[in-house]
């Protein structure tokens, strides 16, 4: 009886520190998942609703949109200047070239539409505890599916600080 | 007797002819549906998901996201050359300005995001019978909320007809 007990003890005690130190361990181990941050590419975000679009002159020279879940969307329609946990906003991007069949019909090129995905995917997933050092926001960027090293996500936080007063976020909602 | 199938036969045929003439009765008085082709906003269209983003320099002069509904999405991804009905596509657009916060962190003017509605929202309705004279498409046009007039209408699908090869659809799926 005192073996069986000492068993069960034994494995509720290897079941706890599975539960405790798991999640941090797949994520320190996890190859999808970026650096710093610890965030993977959130499943189905292309399906998400859009935000915004942009586009990008200079060296970044592309055609974007900002997609957002349902806790993003929410928050940008109702003006929030600050955005609650949970909230995750994507950002793709595209190049750009003359769509020949619009060249066709307005006799020269004028419509310039997205053609391949171009400088990476990114993320900014909010989590007020867990990114309390990077003004609540996690960074996350991804080319071709895979997340860039350390070094470019110690640069997301710096370069959101210009969007400081409007909770690090760039983007305002396109109505 | 006689009397009670008389007026289940008057009734019948009341409500035969309401269900025949209704649609086009109330689409012909409704103020919100554009001409010609009788459609109105569909509801919820800005929730739909992300066909592609577009730039249109020239006159026109704008950013725009292309929307489609979820057969419009099935059809795009599956990349069919000719969509199925009760596909709907709709075209945003808006006008552009530089970012003040990227203008602050990139050291110069280089992020144009979507600010105000412009161009109006354009919609193409699939349905091959009732627009078997357009390629199987409607078309609408509404700025701020109003359908553009027939003349505007007239050349939708003139100007579309560049794209002939292809259903008659400009955009394709940005990935």
């Amino acid at each position: 009886m005192k073996r069986v007990v000492g068993l069960v003890a034994v494995l509720g005690l290897a079941a706890a520190m599975l539960a405790c130190f798991s999640p941090a361990f797949s994520e320190a181990e996890d190859a999808a998942a970026a650096p710093i941050f610890g965030i993977s590419i959130p499943e189905g975000y292309r399906d998400w609703r859009l935000i915004s679009v942009a586009h990008e002159e200079g060296k970044l020279n592309d055609l974007r949109a900002i997609l957002g879940n349902d806790t993003a969307i929410e928050a940008f329609r109702a003006g929030k200047e600050s955005y609650p946990d949970g909230t995750i906003i994507a950002r793709l991007a595209w190049d750009y070239e003359p769509l020949p069949e619009s060249k066709a019909a307005f006799g020269q090129a004028q419509s310039y539409v997205a053609v391949h995905p171009k400088n990476g995917v990114q993320f900014m997933v909010k989590d007020s505890k867990k990114y309390a050092a990077t003004g609540g926001w996690g960074f996350a960027h991804f080319n071709d599916g895979k997340p860039a090293d350390a070094k470019i996500h110690e640069t997301c936080f710096a370069c959101h600080q210009a969007a400081a007063s409007r909770d690090f976020v760039f983007t305002r909602y396109a109505p």
